[in-house]
């Protein structure tokens, strides 16, 4: 069983209007040193180990979990935890 | 200016639908070997750097970014890229 981190962020250029909000939400809040917020996803996956793992998990991102036309996406792979 | 990076997951224990609902749709598009999906939010911010930066961040946190509650939260301090 393996870890997969994956973050998806929007692409430079894209407008985050969430982003946006909390930053307007934090300076009201006395933050007022916070100049940009830029807001991203972040997922474990707990996979079952295989071959291809890194192949499929780009599979993933692609098919799934970001939207290649704005979003940027980073993987991790590492050995699951023994708990 | 300095770039911070925060974390917030959803602890341990609490449900996770998002992710359920994610894990769930890889499995029917194919990815078998998912067994559990863990969604989080990932911020990038961009703040002025100040003698207690470290501590600010954790207040943001503990009043906006995350719920502490139910959400733990993990801060990155790191240099701002020079462009």
């Amino acid at each position: 069983m393996r870890k997969v981190t994956v973050f998806v962020t929007l692409k430079q250029g894209v407008l985050d209007p969430q982003g946006k909000q909390i930053q307007a939400s934090l300076n009201s809040l006395g933050f007022q040193e916070v100049e940009e917020v830029r807001v991203g996803k972040y997922m474990e996956l707990t996979v079952e180990d295989g071959p291809n793992l890194a192949v499929r998990v780009h599979e993933m991102c692609e098919k799934l979990l970001a939207n290649p036309v704005i979003e940027d996406y980073r993987v991790e792979l590492e050995e699951a935890e023994v708990l």
